[in-house]
């Protein structure tokens, strides 16, 4: 018998408002793709910048869900 | 005369809404025993999911206060 | 020809609501010499601790802006 | 002529003997979609714990193929 | 409401046939004071040697369990 | 609304001539999937040796697209 | 039989004159404490500054002893 | 007799053709305020891309110079 | 209104005695620039070697000071 | 009197069974010229695959020995 | 039967021309004792300057070979 | 013309005095075997521990000297 596989993927979400949102937007977009997901790690947190004001939060996240070898 | 030590530990805080909140819930459960503590550096951020959706922000935090040997 | 030289710096921005909020004071302050910077990355994220209680928010970034050797 | 181009992934496995019958296992679910495969380099390794004892041995490798653009 | 902090401490297991075996002796070893402790990640692996042999496998393991201000 | 989100892959790249040739051939290869792609980052460098010579060079990049989690 | 098992902690030892003498006030200070303690690794080494002068040398160690979970 | 100071700065530079190139450029650029710089290291690599094609080389490099605190 | 925000700078100071003494170098070279400066960290020591001996230690430290974006 | 002065190697040892086995091998080599050798530590774990199968358990160690000019 | 076993040795060469000549240069001359050695990882590149002027192009790299306890 | 190759090594030296006194006993020791060697890193930082007490100051450090394929 073969236990579970998991497969890592890493997305980069934005928002407006928050890192906080920012990873939801990212999470919200993956979810049909999410099987059996239950953490999202920060990898990396940074910001966009124009005309010299902050516009744009930006995560970074390492997710992993059941991995299907036939699809993914 | 015996200079000052400090003790490092490592905490894991969790909020609905934000990391920010998240930190503070850490800190002041923590606060009994923080004598002399002055910042918390952040280690690691995450999320937990569920059903496709975050539902919980994580933190994990390192702070130190000042060493008694006989209690800690 | 010689291309565009750009030159890193590292800023520490404080907060007494958020992380977003001190990347925002951050960047602000730092407006005037910025020529052509679009990305602030995040280096470290801390909080200062007072009686036990979180203060202060503070973030480490780093951002890079058009060298200008006569000036930087 | 364009050089062979290789795609890298991560996958967990796990096992309740071993991180070496963890390995195994993720390789061979990974097995049909590996052309040219020929070194997975560990990660990380960690463990389950279930009433205060280890359940199973979790692997992460990082495992590259020939890259096909159509299906990859 | 406070949110669960859970608090990480470090351990090195060791035995004489395997890692997999020196990370069950330091889980079981700590097990009275683990309460809700769901995963070791393994920080460090080495081996003792005396007289030119390997005599003792060791592992370091970073746990966390479900902080008490009073006990901890 | 929700906001872009980027999935980052990584790829080897080969060239019998140079770095720069290994990642225009992995960059190139990828050209299809590449949805709004603006920089790869170098993660490794490594050279291949037979018989004692240098025989190609190889890069490995991080980039990232839309993702599209219908595809990807 | 169970093998003996090691917790680590991190200590930070301060000193007016040198780090080998901040080490060796952290390490007089957690003596107490040390079962079977061989080695201190140095983490990270700073200094305090005032007035511009440099007024204390600063040392964090990291050091294993006995792990006893009735006390530790 | 105070021993010489030097201070560290980091430098983007770009060039259509190569790397080695690239750091040419950022040298060349910075050399008016150079003094006494013999080592400039790698930090970053990575590559522009428009239209699916590599469109520019850029390295990131630190490098020191004799601190002179009245004009750096 | 705007929280303070400072600036990072690296330094290597030298000295032939000491890696003490070489960061207090360091540290009154560029006093005339700290402004509320209270830590300075260790980035990296090595040695210079001369003819087989040990001729010079060396620190590169890593400190802020408020940030002044007219001057600095 | 000159203390004693040790040199680190870095060896890779294989095995078709476990990473343990992988690593008694690589001791057992080299055990003619350890001297005073006493831990080896793990640096690198992978494993090789032909035809889709793990063949090889590879670990990558790191051990000191008792230094001697004349001869290493 | 005892599996190979191999070492890994750390060399830098430079060129004036470019780092991948760099490296050609520091695997011809280390071809005399590489034993079945097909790849060598890049550890470092950097420049030397010379008034102001990139003047050589360095790489170091780490490469395994055979080990041959009698020899090396 | 072949341009000069560096190998490195890695050694560690002891003191019962100081970090500086343990890494010139290092270089000392090696002196015989440096040929061309400049600067020596160190790579880590630790003490031994008696009783209870600091007994040793160890550093490890990283040279380089010029390569000779049929010595070294």
């Amino acid at each position: 018998m073969v236990e579970s596989v998991y497969k890592f993927i890493e997305l980069a979400g934005t928002s407006k408002t928050s890192w906080e949102d920012a990873v939801v937007n990212a999470v919200e977009m993956a979810s049909k793709s999410l099987r059996d997901t239950r953490v999202a790690e920060v990898k990396d947190l940074d910001v966009k910048i124009e005309g010299g004001k902050v516009v744009l939060f930006r995560v970074v996240v390492r997710l992993s869900f059941k991995y299907n070898p036939d699809k993914d």
